[in-house]
């Protein structure tokens, strides 16, 4: 299998509209609302969606530029091999963000907790489950010493195109 | 933006050969041992990744078949809307599992907790962070009723083409 073809199932409206200034996780844009737009000829696969509390969104970087394998992560100056970092600019640009699930009306979601950027294409959606999802971590690596600035942390369009 | 194209960065070699069988979840999988081959292209990508006790996978659901806005899931009788279930058939195949990093050489990650198919082809590969991916969920629809069943149920192989 050499591509893989996916199509957005949607649109990310949110109030970031440009990279810079962007926060770079959900806790670190807590209370910040967007509204999911899935596209209307999906609305039915959203049924019994609403009962979940926290949703996944899966999402394309759209405006993320080349990759580098060692990058310098907004949460830290030295620099880190790609994949132990979350940075947009990735061999396959897949975004992955958890957000609260605030409403549901017809095809629009409402969601809280927001980090991605306005027009964002959105890819998939899954219920967030504490029982797949939530692991008992005992390490966390470089981060270990560098969370603490994630609530300061923001993106200053270093990865953009 | 009409289409994305991806390209694997690497193969997923584990011991569930088929879909009928193949545990739902992680969890669900307790102390089985992968493989992830990722291109040796991408090796120096993974510096670091070895701090992380748990990284998420991003994969393709390759066996999977044509999708349904409306399936009945493994864990229940009842039919639910797609995007409210994990089922492996959506519009965009994408699969999402946290399993456990036990070990980093070279190219090759040892993971445990696998329930990712055989030969799944890998899209990326993210540190999993509590301080970004656990959350204070508060409900969990229809599975409330139902998560109970995670250790018995199995694939069936009903999404598989």
């Amino acid at each position: 299998m050499n591509t893989i073809q996916y199509r957005p199932i949607g649109i990310i409206h949110t109030p970031y509209k440009i990279p810079a200034g962007t926060p770079i996780q959900p806790p670190a844009s807590k209370g910040v609302e967007a509204d999911i737009e899935v596209f209307k000829e999906y609305t039915e696969g959203l049924t019994d969606l609403g009962g979940f509390s926290h949703i996944y969104l899966i999402y394309h970087f759209h405006l993320s530029g080349k990759f580098s394998l060692r990058v310098k992560p907004f949460l830290d100056d030295e620099p880190h091999g790609l994949f132990a970092t979350r940075a947009p600019s990735r061999p396959n640009a897949i975004g992955l963000s958890v957000v609260e699930l605030i409403g549901t009306e017809e095809n629009i979601l409402r969601v809280k907790n927001i980090d991605v950027l306005d027009d964002t294409p959105l890819l998939d959606i899954k219920p967030y489950v504490p029982g797949f999802d939530n692991c008992q971590v005992h390490s966390i690596g470089w981060m270990e010493k560098k969370i603490n600035n994630l609530a300061e942390a923001r993106d200053d369009g270093r990865f953009a195109e």
